[in-house]
This record gives structure tokens, C-alpha cells and sequence, in this order.
């Protein structure tokens, strides 16, 4: 058995007899099946004589059924493919009525397949957009091990909440009905699995810090949850993330590194993904030319990401960025649903937007935020007024990456910890980086979805992990 | 900054003035310090002239503290080291008092250092184990990447419970104290964030079988999660687990992947960790020294490697396994706890460890067991009463891998499911994959933990993963 992908890229098939296995796309003409076995977007044409196969046999030949095919692989005289087999054997190995299969060779909506996603693989969108994934996935491995960066996986259930970056699922084996409960009446969560009230991770970050301050460089990649009941298309209650962690790195070299490393994994899928990526590019080509003109986007997909691998990303300070919105035109004519007026606000997505995508058409990282909207872990600058934070701004998707300098002085983390209600007993364990051995470490994570998002062009990011999970959906 | 390993490793730096950053292991005579960085096991020595540094700062170089030092990087006089640093500046980062700072230069307990999880990896030992760890991660996605392989990253929190391959763990938001109820009094998942119950997943491989009837060949490589009040040094409640599924796939081809898989992994670590696997080897060594002569390994850890990556692994059916038991030596003395007397049991580790350990010595791959001990989703064989499973056991280890099959019949499927008491509702999407385009496929899960301890010689678990979770635990 031989994969397609292979008969297109290495002509010395060319001549051969040949084994394939896949699933028929679709079957013309009694004649001409574009089998698909997923090693490639495009499908293979198999030219069956159909004289001599048996009406029986012809009737299984269905959309969606699985296929081998025994076959020369030869020259294609027609229009559409380089190649072709011609089929001397075919063996039906599973059909699919055209009546119930749902997947037909028609035009289905996202939110159609969303509720087929057990079948939707199987489409040339979702399988561009997972073949996509997949190879985003392994650019991520490669460049870190390239790097000298440790994989390191952080837990997933997690006995501290202390890091508050969200809304949090608990785990449990207390029964549901009637948990045990202490003398006071509350929960007895000494008798549930781990002993105490346990979560499933927002973040592996401060777990990540423990091992950069003893390997060095390190990153998880690994799952995240927010339990927050956001029924958006940029939202996911389970998404995997990406933490690079760096000992003796400042706020500038995290920077640094974050925009060498989307450019690395981005030009990657430059170079091996090139089908898949035109593919998608048409796509999203064709869902534009549905817009109001004043909401295309000026660049196409292929366009967009190699704008990004070849530019320097803007670096403005929130303070700087301040300064431009509040100056900037849609401020001034009231169009933003929340005026910029002062020094200190969080900044909104339409804030983010303008700044990425009217102001500087590219890639913005913005630094050194107020302390008072950022994290506890975040290095108080001098000023005493900011943090040396960063974030990483994407034009149509917002924030890609959010990270920071980690304050490494123990007195100025205590009392961060203390303006913030959090409880020093806690994260004594965190503490204990500071006490011994402390030095200037940094990091950032990376949404993987929202990467996906951005290399494939997909609106909603329920369309780029295989089995989304969202408020009121766990299926599959 | 320059990582420690590149100077050990290109001798171009010799003579150049370089910086280094890391944690002081030991400072000898006001002279040598023993710089790591975590980049390699091996610390660097800078050499300091203590009577230029002042008495205040040779004071704060101790075990654990870290350190910049600025210096001439020359090829070193005395024993144990290549090359080492003349130091010209040095400024300490972080101190590390030694009345305080757990890990000082001395041998601390596996028990003590897990208590310490979030500063073990300060020590040569974790430093070795979790480099290997990296690698070996990376080597699995380098492997399925070049042979094809798609990563697909199927869901953690899962609504369906039916793989029945453990106790599972509850998910939810639902408020543990006083849950929402239904009129019936029973508590009403309906209100749960996913509007119904659900689990952490304790396998990928149903979701994993839709990506390969759709894509071809597929992998996962994520967390899964055992509810089981297993206290020993085999289990964790969480572990990673790496899943590949095969379109097209029979058991044979199922075992030949595997087999290949694990020498490829293997034969990447004897390339690339070196240093760290000498280091555990000696570890391994001395550890066995301590055992009485009946019980210590007839290899040590790199021959162990070696070993696996050079021999063929041996094939033999659990009917023939059941035979070779039948008539050993331990079996006819009673000298096994659960005596082998018939056709059907489910094999203990004794047995196990019988087969690999004593009578075969070398990876066994079993096949073809009785149905009634297997899972629902393995292909039932024509005798009727075994199916196409196959486990793959290890010296020390016991069950490496455990595979299968997939029944790709829908009847034969729907009975089973039946007789094992599933509800066909339940996974009505999974039954879908044999109603359209079904196809032979196979795949097996491999425990990451248990490769990892393979590959180190770590005798527990819980020393392989950062931030091990099992019954009353879940510090960090």
C-alpha cells in the first residue's frame, strides 16, 4: 500500500502497479473516482473500466465508501492531475449509503459539521485545516528542541487556584448527591481523591518557572481550561497552550523570542504546506467576497502570513499606545464603545484592533502595562507603576501571546501577593524560587488555536480543534 | 550568555571571553565553583581568584545560589573537566542559604526530593531524567511526523464514559455544597456547564478513529486519567499517553509499527543523551548493589537500551503463553500466587514478568487473547472466542504497550457492545465510523511514564513526571 501524497511527489511511480486505500470523494461518469486517503488535500483519479466490473460492485462505489485499489499508476491525458491509476482491481471495503451519509459532495455549512465532527475530518476543509494543525504542532517541538529548550509537562489537575487567570472546572470522585461533610457542614474535601478541592489548570506557567530555574530554557504545550460561559468564536473552555519559560531571559530577549518563534513556525508551514494552505487561501478567498467591502481584509491567507514571517512587529509601550488612541480619530468621533480617556484602563479589542489593524497594519507587541490590570508574577518596573509585560496583538484574532518579566525579588512578589488577596501559603512552593537561587527569568503563552486561526484563515475556533468543547457542548 | 553544553561541546570557545549564567553546585576551597545550567548534566568549573573577589561576595557563592560570571574560557589543568573558566567578573543573582536551601550536595532521598518536586530538578539525578524525558517526547513526534503521521489532540474533558477503562474523574461547576436537582431529586447536569456529566478522558483512541478513517494515519500524545485508588510505584491518576491509529491497519502491521516506534525512540536517545544515560546508568548501578544478588538486573541501563533497540521482540499468541505457563517450573511448584490452570484467565504480572523476565528474556509481544477479557472495540478473530489484541511487555516494566484491531464490522461491533452492556446511543458517532466508509484499522496506546522509566532506570513513577498526582496528592 502506497500514499497518495507519495504518487504525486515522486514520479518514479510513475509505471508502476500500485496499492491504494482511501475513500471516495466522488465517482463520475461510472468511470472516474478521486479517491482521498488524507495523506494530501488532493485526491487521486482512478479511471475504472466499467465494462468490465460488475453492476453490483458499481453500485458501492458511493461517496464515502472505503476503497482498494489495485492499479498502474500512469501519465493522467486529462485536465486536473498529473497522475492517474489505471484500475485493475477494486475491492469495496466498507460503503456508505448515499441516502444517510452526511457527508455528500456538496456544500455543508461549519455549523453543520460542527455537529458531524466525528465525520467532518473527511472534508477538504477540515482536513486542510488539521493536516495544518498537526504540522504547526510539530514546528513548535522542533524549534525549542532546536533551541535547547526541555518539554515539560506541567499538571493538568492542579491542587492551587492561586494564579486567577480564570473561571475554573472542579475535579472531583466525591458522589454528586450527597459529598461528605465536615463537622461545620461544609464539603469534606479530605475525603475526596486528592484530599483537598482540586482544579483543572488555567495555565502551567508557575509550575514551567520551577523547571527554568534549574534547566534553563524549558515550554509546556499541553491543555488549558477556563470555565467561563463565553459563547464566542475566539473562545474555547479547552484549548491548548503554549509556555515557553526562560531563566536569565529579561522583558526584551521574551519579546525577542516570541517573534522569532511565531516567524519560525509560520515559515514552516510555508514550506510544508504549501496545497493545504492555497486551499485554504481560496476558501477564505470566496467566504470574503460575501463581506460588505469595508470588512474584507486587504491581505489573502498566504499573503497575511508571509506579511508576518517578513516584518518586524510593531513595539509600542501601553502608555505610547495610550497616547495614539486617545488621539486617534474613532476616539475623537465617539465611535468607540469605550472612550480612552485616561492612563490606567485595560484596553478593549476594539482598542487593540484599531491599533493593529488601522494604525499599524502589522503585528503589535505592546509593554510595560499598569500593574494594577496585570498579574501578581509580572516585574514591577521602577516606576512603581508599571509591569513589564507584554502582549503580542494579531491583526483578526487580537491577543496571540501574553507574557511577561517574573518579579525574582521575593520582598516585591510578598507584597504583590498581598494587594492582590493571595495567600503567601499557597504558593509557598513559588515563594520558594525567590528564596533560593532567584534570578531574572521571563516568559509568554501562546493560545495554539488562535495560531491555527491565523494560519488557516478559520473564523470560528470551534472549526480548528477537533472535538471543541463550549458552554452547554461536550460531545464526541 | 552562552549554555554550558556549547562550551563542553565546540571547542572553537576555547580562549574567548565568555558570560555564563546558572546555580552554583558546589564551591570548593574559596576557589572552584561548579557552575550548571541546566543545559547539560555536567557542571563547568570557573575558577576564582579569592583573593580579588571581596569577603562579602565569596560569602554568598553557595550551593544553589545563582550566578553571572564573565570570564576566559581555557582548557583546564586538572582532572574531571576539558575545559573551565578563569573568572574576571562575577555577580551573584540569587543567594541560597545554606542553613535553609533543601537541596545541598549530599544524597537526599527519592522520598524527600518529591516532597522538594519544585526544586528536584535542581539535582543531577532529575536533571537527567527530565532531559531524557524531553527527548524522548520529541523523538515521538519526529517519528510519527516522518512516517506520515498526523498529531491529533483529542479531548480531555469527555461526555462519553464508555471505553470503561477505568474509574474516571469527575468535571463540573456545579456548586458542590447544595447541586441544582431535578424533580426526582437527582442532581440535574443539565444546569453543569456542558449541560451534562462529564469525565476527565481515560483514552483518545475512539476519538482518534474518526481522525484515522478520514486522515489515514493519526497519533495522540496528551493526559489521560485514572480515578483509581492505586498507591503504588506503577500508577499515576494522571499520565501521558501517546495513541496512534492506523487506517488500513491490521494487528500484524499494529505490532510491526510498534516494534519500530519504540527501537526509534530509543536508538534516539542512545544518539542524543548520552552524558545523562552514563549518569543514570551509574546511578542504576549503584542502586543495585544494594539489592540482594537474586534480584539485581543482569544488565545495566544502557545495555538494556541497546538491547531492545538490536533484538527482535518476541511473538507468541496468549495460547501459547498459556501452555509455556501451564508447564513452567514456578506454575508446577506452586509457586505462582494465582496458578495457571486453564485457558482464559487474565494474566498476572507474575506471568508477565514470567514470560519477559525469566523464560523469553526480551520484549514479548502477546496476541490474540480470549474476548471475554479484552475490550468491546477489538476485532473478534473467526474462532469466535479470541480477538486481535496484543499487549507488549517489558523486562522490569511489565505492559509497555497494549493495542489492538478495531472491530470495523457494524453488526459484530453492536453485539459486543451489547453483551459488554454499552449503550449503542451513547456512542452512536463512534458506531457512524462502520456505517460509512468503514475500513480494517488498528493502533495502541503506549504509557509515556513507562517509557520514560525504561529509559532511565527510575524505579518509581512518580519520579519520571514533574508534578506526579496519585491518591492524596496533588502538592504544587
Amino acid at each position: 500500500m502506497v500514499k497518495i501524497d507519495a504518487l504525486f511527489k515522486d514520479t518514479s511511480w510513475i509505471g508502476q502497479k500500485v496499492i491504494v486505500k482511501g475513500w471516495v470523494r466522488t465517482f463520475r461518469a461510472n468511470r472516474f473516482i478521486a479517491l482521498n486517503d488524507g495523506s494530501s488535500l488532493q485526491s487521486l483519479q482512478c479511471v475504472v473500466d466499467f465494462e468490465t466490473l460488475e453492476e453490483n460492485l458499481l453500485k458501492k462505489i458511493n461517496t464515502g465508501a472505503a476503497v482498494a485499489i489495485n492499479g498502474k499508476l500512469v501519465e493522467s491525458q486529462g485536465k486536473g492531475q498529473s497522475v492517474e491509476i489505471q484500475v485493475e482491481e477494486l475491492m469495496v471495503l466498507g460503503e456508505a449509503d448515499p441516502d444517510q451519509y452526511p457527508i455528500q459532495p456538496k456544500k455543508h455549512s461549519f455549523e453543520f459539521l460542527r455537529e458531524q465532527a466525528h465525520l467532518r475530518v473527511r472534508t477538504n476543509t477540515f482536513g486542510a485545516v488539521m493536516r495544518v494543525r498537526s504540522a504547526l504542532a510539530f514546528a513548535v517541538h522542533q524549534f525549542f528542541r532546536t533551541e535547547g529548550f526541555y518539554y515539560v509537562n506541567t499538571p493538568i489537575i492542579t491542587g492551587s487556584d492561586a494564579e486567577g487567570a480564570g473561571e475554573m472546572f472542579r475535579v472531583t470522585t466525591l458522589p454528586a448527591q450527597q459529598p461528605p461533610t465536615t463537622a461545620e457542614g461544609n464539603v469534606d474535601y479530605k475525603e475526596d481523591f486528592f484530599g483537598k478541592e482540586t482544579n483543572l489548570t488555567v495555565s502551567g506557567q508557575l509550575e514551567a518557572e520551577t523547571f527554568a530555574l534549574g534547566l534553563g530554557n524549558v515550554y509546556t504545550f499541553g491543555p488549558t481550561f477556563r470555565a467561563e460561559n463565553s459563547n464566542t468564536t475566539r473562545h474555547l473552555a479547552e484549548f491548548w497552550m503554549i509556555e515557553p519559560e526562560m531563566a536569565f531571559y529579561d522583558l526584551n530577549d521574551n519579546m525577542d523570542l516570541a517573534e522569532v518563534f511565531i516567524k519560525y513556525v509560520l515559515q514552516y508551514l510555508l514550506e510544508h504546506c504549501d496545497s493545504d494552505l492555497q486551499f485554504l487561501n481560496q476558501r477564505l478567498e470566496q467566504e470574503e467576497k460575501t463581506k460588505p467591502q469595508a470588512e474584507r481584509s486587504e491581505m489573502g491567507l498566504v499573503e497575511k502570513i508571509q506579511f508576518v514571517v517578513s516584518n518586524k512587529f510593531q513595539r509600542t509601550s501601553y502608555t505610547e499606545a495610550i497616547e495614539i488612541l486617545k488621539n486617534s480619530k474613532p476616539n475623537k468621533k465617539k465611535k468607540f464603545k469605550f472612550p480612552v480617556e485616561e492612563w490606567g484602563i485595560d484596553l478593549q479589542s476594539e482598542h487593540e484592533r484599531y491599533l493593529v489593524e488601522k494604525h499599524y497594519k502589522c503585528p503589535v507587541i505592546l509593554f510595560d502595562y499598569p500593574a494594577k490590570i496585570k498579574a501578581f508574577y509580572m516585574r514591577l518596573n521602577d516606576d512603581q507603576k508599571t509591569v513589564r509585560a507584554m502582549d503580542i496583538l494579531f491583526p483578526g484574532i487580537g491577543e496571540m501571546v501574553g507574557g511577561s518579566q517574573r518579579e525574582e525579588r521575593l520582598s516585591v512578589l510578598e507584597e504583590r501577593m498581598a494587594k492582590q488577596g493571595i495567600d503567601p501559603e499557597e504558593l509557598d512552593w513559588y515563594l520558594d524560587l525567590r528564596r533560593f537561587g532567584t534570578a531574572p527569568h521571563s516568559g509568554f503563552g501562546l493560545g495554539f488555536e488562535r495560531l491555527v486561526q491565523f494560519s488557516t484563515g478559520m473564523g470560528n475556533i470551534r472549526d480548528v480543534i477537533p472535538f471543541p468543547r463550549t458552554p452547554q457542548n461536550a460531545s464526541f
